[in-house]
């Protein structure tokens, strides 16, 4: 036997009515925030969840009391409340409460037309949605015969008469409305916008403000401010003599409009009324709201009020107006836009409200939008971009030797590769869209490719690539411009006030440092000297180093270097004024500077003079199983010192040009691949004497930094030892999780779906920071490396940089900066400061 | 000014004489010791070392106090007495003391030809060594007027009679020597043999026992047993009529011999006194000691003694005899045979006596030696085992493709490849002797290699490889045999009696189980499946299942890999007799088992029945960039789970019809490449059903360990969590290095003799376990895991698991076995008994 809820789970909403948004939800919050600023909201009564779900547990409601509240012409709206706008829940239900007897009140107040038609419409709604009844039986177009029509259906499908008492109704409606909340979709769905598994509704029961009647009536929203800019503005509509946002009978403009009348001119008083509405709620409610109303025979009653949806780049302008304005603080300002989001900002986009014809979908590896011709290698996107016609860069998959093509394309598509291939990677890195791993089929020897349907595409074929949602488009698609305006940049500044970790940008090229300068870094915490090598001319001085047979004819080659990258730093130093540059020495194995195929390696033995067999007999000697795990970075450094002379001499030489023309330089120099401290002995002792002979030479003095990425769980073991050769020490997290997990991120995406799917990890490591194994790794070696050397400076480099939770996890260890893609400086600016303020910096363990 | 030595820094060897072999050196020491046993030592003082080197200072020393020691006749020899033996020093000086009169008086007791003999020995001698004049000068033949011209070319060179005072004599001999100590080649030779940079010198005076005169007179050698095999026998020399090596008169067999005359024979009594020093030396100084002795006129005289020198086998058959006579403890003959030592005796070795032309050197990858005909592919190899020819099989680099033809071969050479090359492992865990990046060039067009002095080597030639010291001989070379003897037994067996820690054989094959057996182990610790695959006719099923389009054709070519797998199993537990098995799931990559040639493919088209192109977009698909990173180990388990099912089923099968047989089977099955503990559960879940399924359908009950290899550092890391899914923990060394160095051991090998010579890496960290980095992920691993779970059984395996330091490492640490190729299982059933009687054992820290 099921016990009757309590009525005392009812409550009015009246200014000091207890509601509490977890138990009545957001909306019961929000409408008594509306009657506490004096606005006109019809009566309503909130049911908390605890009831909602015993009436969904199917407990027996007596809505009699209820109804009571409402008098004995009760009409009303029944409308969900969960704890989050968000989570949407089951459609409001208008006119409950309509039966005979109303509906005779109605026609003589209100024309029997209109009566009918609130009548008819609640009937049908009931008939479907409460008494699920076939819905094919309450089709019924309003007009004269309708209503019977729908209330014999009723009659003859039920067999009895359609309810009459309204409390009755209301009961059912609230059933119908819990239950529907219980429901396996509902459930899904609101899980999809984060919704826990237990998330509960409260339910609305509002005096109607019909919108029909004598004189001015209908319903409408307002909102004053633009949802895609966020710039000032009124818009909304208002549908007259109508009671929602489906049947509308005369709609009006808000503001004066050339293409018809509008409110504005109709009623001055009843607009400035909204107006004024409108700027109450934004300075009580501290927000830009979206007011929902009725007009009743010219007077004006609030149903609703919601924050304004909004997009990302309207997000920023909003908080920054209401900060200047003074209606919330600069603190609130930035903890109210989602760090995240703001990347969108930086970028093209494919705007939302056009249409798109999908062609393919991939793997969104590089945020932004992009428009242009399709081509199939390196040399093409760079033969296009010399015709300056945009193209994209169609690859199975890209190498090293794809850079410059990359940088010609607008963006980039593979068919193979996952978040973290080297497109993906690289794109980023540009600020490129990128779509990697998509559903296509490249035949270059035909020069098309097939998508999933079969249709193809063609060298020249346009074609745009949306890098923010993984869609490849036909065609030119209509693009938002990216939105560096005032309103970004303000807000940043307010992030760098409150930050309290640094933020570096991984920089190779002027062009990136130029960006890294857009986005306001710390400076550089990553030049990676190696795509330097890329130039079609260094490339062939490069292979001439590669097949040297001696350290001089190497050291010849150098030289013809020397001044190529000498002019490479000069150019960072002075773009960057002073801020720090941290370079990295050359990393990878050199068999990336020869060609793998044998026309490559037929041209490579004419430009060298030399045999093919021997060019042949060398590129295989150079090949290596595990080029992750080979001859790179410091293992050249040591075993073919050359290299990393020329390149310290560079530096430091670009260091004496830079002071003369009176800037003030200290270059960082950074040893890759570190596994143990003899390395970076061997390797500080050549560039002290390196530093030293430019001294001498050029009778400059200079200072700078020697350190080490830490990418080697190793070195990160280590890192006490390694500290006594370093200043600093940079955690390089890309190859360290590569380690850790013994995993190539290459290799990886064979699988990657499958295991964050079946939850074997969490998420991709080499998306998000693993906490918890490479996590203790970089815990490990920065307690190490401060107890050796307690000013060490501290950082992570790489992908995870620029991660909100990389830079939690980083402040919360007591790193000192973090540094990541240009791209990523300012979500990393905004993120960085958001932790400030939400939680106080230690050095402590996280 | 120099102040001269003390006179007290001499001391006269008798039984209680403070001699210290520190200062006096280990000769002095024996010779004191020899004096104990009342031996016939002739008179002797020895000089301490701090006065050697005050001599070699060019202090001024006073020799005639230590000259009147030996009265006024002085005729006596300097010996050199180093601290240890093994460190050598500047030759011995007889007949110091020699002149004018001391010739008159040899004249008149020994005749004049023999005291001329003796004044021109020592003229020359102290003319070229002490005096440093030309050589060419000093080549007189004994023979008359040869010590006139001796004398004459003395006092031409230095415009001085030759020196007739004794005491002068000893001064300069003594300081000559002294100074040879000093020079840089004396001191880069001993140190090669381990002495310390400030190694010092003790010297010995002692008087002549001359060998020379009336009767039984000469010089000689004796010693008791075999230095080869270790076997009692009696072997030296004897020469009449001499008193050092060089200078034979008449030479005497020492016992009986039908060639010729024998001191057994000519005097019975001399010879049962040098019999009866030898067994007073073995029972009091608990050794078996090489006799130098003179007879003068029949006395016999002793005048040193040392070790017996001896091989590896030697030693071992010598300490068990000393400990079967209860001459020393069986601990003691533990102690007295080095571990690494007794790898020799595993195997066939070129015998050290034989001729050898050396034809090209590498890298000694894998002890023993064979001769075989060169064969250049493994197909060959296999031809020329079916037609019972050995062959050595000579390759550029070797692949899993090859192990047959590795199996096939009695030896394996390889042109590229360093210590943990492909090559270098597999023939280490088949105890095949191997040279890796040896200085040939193959020419597979041609079938031949050429080596360094150009010379050509052509299929089907006869070559000997040396894989204990790295050299390819021409030809085949004289053999010594393996020493699986009585001795070798006895020892390992008083070994097992006191090792306190587990050693077990890695083992994938029945012959590999065999030679764990023969070896001892106790139990498997690795038995890798995947070589399992590579029979000409399971490849094929593998291919089937790589191809297959849906799990349904997987697990069908599966169901034909069950019952070959179950027979694998099967015999691996009959051969094993209930001792521990620990089965590692399938771990490579599958691209491993596909052709990587347009032939191979070609033909696997054509075994499939499917077109080439699709052949060949399967095999390109499957490739990896860092195939060690990739998708092999768990990765396949979770994703591929058909495979693991089916090995399961085919080991739980394979028990119940052991058990059925009546053997007590509990298999181990171990995971590989865990990097997080969910993949742990995951396979875990699966396995105990397959277990369930298998209980059911056979209605038997078994029981099984499942457990997991780590050899990911994130496995150590988070082994607390995963243990909790895990019966035991078996760290896989190899990989474990690769990932924490950042370093593939196939790529390793371009530059690690570099980092070793420059003490970048002490030592190679793939053939000593890097106790600092990778040991103490162990330790962490090793820590956490029991912190889990108390009970877990921890291990090593993989290559390091043999190493004498892994083992005081892993025992330190309180690990419960460590696993090794068979061949190394003694060495390390050795070392682990070394290590438990001169350490106690604990779980702490080492």
């Amino acid at each position: 036997m099921q016990k009757p809820v309590e009525i005392a789970d009812f409550v009015t909403l009246t200014p000091t009515a207890e509601v509490d948004k977890a138990r009545h939800g957001w909306r019961a919050k929000c409408l008594q925030r509306l009657i506490r600023l004096e606005l006109p909201v019809p009566k309503t009564v909130a049911l908390p969840a605890d009831t909602v779900r015993a009436i969904a547990a199917g407990q027996v409601f007596n809505a009699q009391a209820l109804a009571e509240i409402f008098g004995p012409e009760m009409l009303v709206s029944v409308r969900p409340s969960p704890e989050k706008p968000e989570w949407g829940g089951p459609g409001t239900v208008l006119n409950v409460g309509m039966n005979d007897d109303m509906h005779a009140v109605l026609s003589n107040t209100h024309g029997s037309e209109a009566a009918d038609a609130l009548y008819l419409r609640f009937v049908q709604l009931y008939s479907i949605h409460v008494a699920r009844l076939d819905p094919d039986m309450f089709q019924q177009e309003p007009g004269p015969g309708s209503l019977e029509a729908a209330l014999d259906a009723y009659e003859e499908e039920t067999d009895e008469r359609f309810p009459q008492s309204g409390a009755r109704q209301l009961a059912e409606v609230l059933r119908s409305m819990a239950r529907a909340w219980e429901g396996t979709t509902a459930r899904l769905l609101r899980q999809a916008k984060g919704a826990p598994p237990d998330a509960v509704l409260g339910l609305l029961v509002q005096e109607m403000a019909l919108g029909i009647g004598p004189g001015l009536s209908g319903s409408g929203t307002i909102q004053f401010v633009d949802g895609v800019t966020g710039g000032p503005q009124i818009t909304g509509r208002f549908r007259g003599q109508s009671q929602g946002r489906k049947d509308a009978v005369e709609t009006l403009y808000l503001t004066r409009d050339p293409r018809g009348a509008s409110l504005e001119e109709v009623d001055g008083q009843v607009f400035d009324t909204l107006k004024e509405f409108g700027a109450r709620c934004r300075m009580k409610l501290r927000e830009e709201m979206q007011i929902e109303f009725t007009i009743e025979s010219g007077e004006v009653h609030v149903i609703d009020a919601v924050r304004v949806p909004r997009s990302s780049r309207a997000a920023v302008r909003i908080a920054v107006a209401l900060a200047q304005d003074e209606v919330i603080s600069r603190e609130d300002a930035l903890l109210r836009v989602e760090p995240r989001a703001i990347t969108e900002l930086l970028h093209y986009q494919v705007d939302p409200r056009a249409p798109r014809d999908v062609l393919a979908r991939g793997i969104a590896a590089s945020p932004g939008a992009a428009t242009g011709k399709i081509v199939f290698s390196a040399a093409a996107a760079q033969a296009s971009a010399a015709r300056d016609e945009p193209c994209i860069l169609v690859r199975r998959e890209t190498s090293p030797e794809d850079i410059r093509g990359m940088h010609a394309a607008v963006a980039v598509l593979t068919e193979r590769g996952g978040m973290t291939s080297h497109a993906a990677v690289i794109a980023r890195g540009l600020g490129l869209p990128c779509i990697v791993g998509a559903e296509i089929e490249i035949n270059g020897r035909e020069r098309h490719f097939r998508g999933p349907k079969g249709r193809i595409f063609r060298e020249g074929d346009t074609i745009t690539l949306d890098g923010t949602n993984g869609e490849v488009l036909v065609g030119a698609a209509e693009m938002l411009e990216p939105a560096l305006d005032d309103g970004f940049r303000t807000l940043l500044h307010w992030a760098d006030l409150v930050r309290d970790i640094g933020v570096r940008a991984n920089a190779d090229t002027p062009d990136d440092a130029r960006t890294a300068l857009m986005f306001e870094a710390d400076g550089i915490g990553l030049a990676r000297t190696e795509h330097m090598f890329f130039d079609e001319d260094r490339l062939t001085v490069m292979r001439e180093m590669i097949f040297a047979d001696s350290p001089e004819d190497r050291r010849t080659a150098l030289d013809r270097l020397l001044p190529m990258q000498r002019t490479d730093f000069l150019m960072l130093f002075e773009l960057m004024k002073g801020e720090p540059v941290c370079i990295r020495l050359f990393d990878p194995p050199l068999h990336e500077f020869l060609p793998h195929d044998r026309e490559g390696m037929r041209e490579l033995a004419e430009a060298l003079d030399r045999p093919l067999s021997e060019v042949t007999r060398r590129v295989e000697a150079l090949s290596e199983y595990n080029p992750m795990l080979g001859m790179r970075g410091v293992r050249l450094g040591v075993t073919v010192p050359e290299i990393y002379d020329m390149q310290a001499r560079a530096i430091f030489e670009a260091t004496v040009e830079a002071i003369r023309r009176g800037a003030e330089v200290v270059p960082e120099i950074m040893i890759p691949l570190v596994s143990a401290s003899r390395e970076v002995e061997i390797v500080k002792t050549r560039i002290d004497a390196v530093a030293a002979a430019v001294r001498t030479e050029t009778k400059q003095d200079f200072t700078y930094r020697l350190g080490v990425m830490v990418e080697t769980p190793r070195a990160a073991l280590r890192a006490g030892e390694i500290a006594e050769h370093a200043a600093f020490l940079s955690f390089g997290t890309n190859d360290l999780t590569q380690m850790t997990y013994g995993l190539s991120r290459d290799d990886a995406g064979r699988f990657m779906s499958t295991y964050v799917n079946q939850q074997v990890y969490s998420e991709d490591p080499f998306h998000i920071l693993d906490v918890e194994g490479v996590g203790e790794l970089l815990l490990i070696g920065a307690g190490r490396g401060r107890g050796a050397r307690p000013d060490i400076t501290i950082s992570v480099c790489g992908e995870h940089g620029g991660n909100p939770e990389s830079i939690a996890f980083c402040r919360a260890a007591g790193f000192d900066y973090v540094s990541c893609s240009p791209f990523r400086v300012p979500v990393a600016r905004l993120a960085a400061a958001h932790f400030a303020l939400l939680a106080p910096r230690g050095r402590s363990v996280p």
